[in-house]
């Protein structure tokens, strides 16, 4: 007897490309999963297969976040619009101080789309995720027309254990606090617009791209009940970050432009594309407000951590009923940080 | 001194449209979040206001689920986009049995996009989770340039608890497990088409787009430790779904023509498109395996909620090395229902 199903010929990722069939619910689809995802993200939650994924948990605090990822070009000097999917999500799950463990993922494509190119994506996804210990667990793949979306897009939800003990958010910050960054500023963003100008330097810039929980977890170990939040300063950059704080928590933010990390060839870029580098994406920086007396202590482990070497203190909290974040500058002056009001670089992340 | 934040005047969302800075991390994206989507999904969660939601769980059993929505269009008889976007993933949490918990909702803009659409779209799905007991605790928005997207893509994820002594996997089926639909089939196919060709008919066909967790929890009161396994026809229809489970448990399964529900004017409408209800998504049915000897107790508990009002057996699990799906026609015959190979329906949720 004849069993269709055995005669399927292998997905020909070299050459083929995403039509609407592999969006269609049918065999396509069934095979663009098994041959591409299901093999690139391999765990045994994954293989369950069902339209869910299921798993036990212990009782605790649970933190849960999604993004969706649009960045141009898919692949950029540092990264590629895959890892970004899962770093992104699992550092929103950190900035909780919680331990990422579950990932979604959902997949928008384009009729047309190289299948080599997905495989690509499918592949550095699975490997941010074991490199970050993660699981992408369940997910789901669209096809539209071509012409109706931009090859693919990329949104991740993500679920992590937040230890006992341990309350971040956004509104905690008091005037008093110190306020740390992990590192240079700037960098994913300036990466993808070098990339997109085809823009060369002599030290290639690339994307800080990175999955932060680690940093955090020794973060945690060393100040836990000092720490008051922390955010990682993607879309808007540092400006915005510490403007929606200063705004969550009604205070006001100082800071000193001489204490801000800038690597030298950004700072360059930034220059020769009409950035200003307190406005760039981030993709592996966090900002870390402390109470006063442990920040030295949090400097040290932050430093003492591979992904914190260029941590530095950067201002503190002031009251202030406007909320304003405000700069000392390098020509000693004082300017106020405010958000952005237009957009400064379209499809970062 | 002048306070910027109080200046900015609302959102216009009669005549508005999505640009780029709503994208941008800056204060318009900050608007648009707090005007359209946290007004319309209102809950403590959201909210905290933080990158991520956090919360309180007790230990047991999660399943976790993601689905992209790219309908076209986005407001169709019956529903809309948003709607849609939330009793999807309901659904496929409520398929392992579970008790739906949070959502998360990642959107992707085109510009140009009208905002009134938008806060539609936003309070469609506010009001759906609130009729499903469910938050949407946690959310991004992305915006691309006109022409790379189309209208509005949205990403939801979804958390919940599966009861204790529930487990049901695509792979319980076991040969006289017997297999029952929860209504009628190829409703919200059809509706879709239908407006999409502009059809009339003399009744308007609604899309069946519903939340199927309150139907699961009678079915499972009533026969929890019989029931083997639950799916959502989405995509790809019960074909596809019988399918999926029959290659998925090692078995065959054979089904009667004569006892599909297929409403009149779904069945004439699909003669006029040339569409098999068989292949055509469903958005509000379920298809449940139950042991044999439970299989009338189901079918009454089904039958005694709204939404199982027209739930009927349609046929059996048999041993099948090949994995097939057979149906016994209404002429009499048996032919093979098979995968579809094709697409018949492009972008149908």
């Amino acid at each position: 007897m004849n069993a269709p199903r055995l005669r399927t010929r292998k997905l020909d990722v070299k050459n083929g490309r995403i039509d609407l069939t592999h969006g269609s619910g049918g065999r396509a689809m069934a095979q663009l999963i098994g041959e591409i995802f299901r093999e690139a993200f391999d765990n045994d939650l994954l293989a369950q297969g069902n339209d869910q994924a299921q798993f036990d948990m212990p009782a605790g605090r649970l933190a849960m976040t999604t993004d969706g990822y649009v960045v141009s070009p898919l692949f950029f000097p540092g990264g590629d619009i895959g890892s970004l999917a899962v770093h992104g999500t699992v550092n929103d799950l950190a900035m909780a101080g919680a331990r990422p463990l579950h990932l979604s993922a959902s997949f928008i494509l384009e009729e047309g789309f190289p299948l080599g190119d997905l495989q690509r994506i499918a592949q550095s996804m699975g490997a941010a995720a074991r490199a970050a210990g993660v699981k992408i667990v369940t997910g789901d793949t669209k096809v539209v027309e071509r012409g109706k979306a931009d090859g693919v897009f990329i949104s991740t939800a993500g679920i992590g254990i937040v230890p006992e003990g341990i309350h971040l958010s956004g509104d905690r910050a008091r005037p008093g606090d110190v306020v740390l960054v992990s590192g240079s500023i700037g960098d994913h963003g300036v990466a993808i617009m070098s990339s997109r100008e085809n823009l060369q330097f002599e030290t290639q810039i690339l994307s800080d791209s990175a999955a932060l929980h680690g940093l955090v977890a020794e973060m945690v170990s060393a100040c836990g009940a000092h720490l008051r939040l922390m955010r990682d300063p993607t879309r808007g950059g540092l400006a915005a970050t510490l403007n929606e704080v200063a705004h969550q928590s009604g205070v006001g933010i100082r800071i000193k432009e001489d204490a801000l990390p800038v690597k030298k060839e950004v700072a360059a870029a930034c220059e020769l594309l009409g950035l200003d580098p307190l406005y760039v994406a981030n993709e592996g920086k966090l900002i870390a407000f402390v109470a006063a007396e442990a920040a030295e202590k949090l400097l040290a482990a932050m430093r003492a951590h591979e992904l914190g070497r260029d941590a530095a203190i950067i201002g503190h909290v002031v009251e202030d009923e406007n909320h304003f974040v405000q700069m000392a500058t390098s020509f000693g002056g004082d300017r106020i940080v405010d958000w952005l009001s237009g957009e400064q670089l379209p499809r970062i992340c």
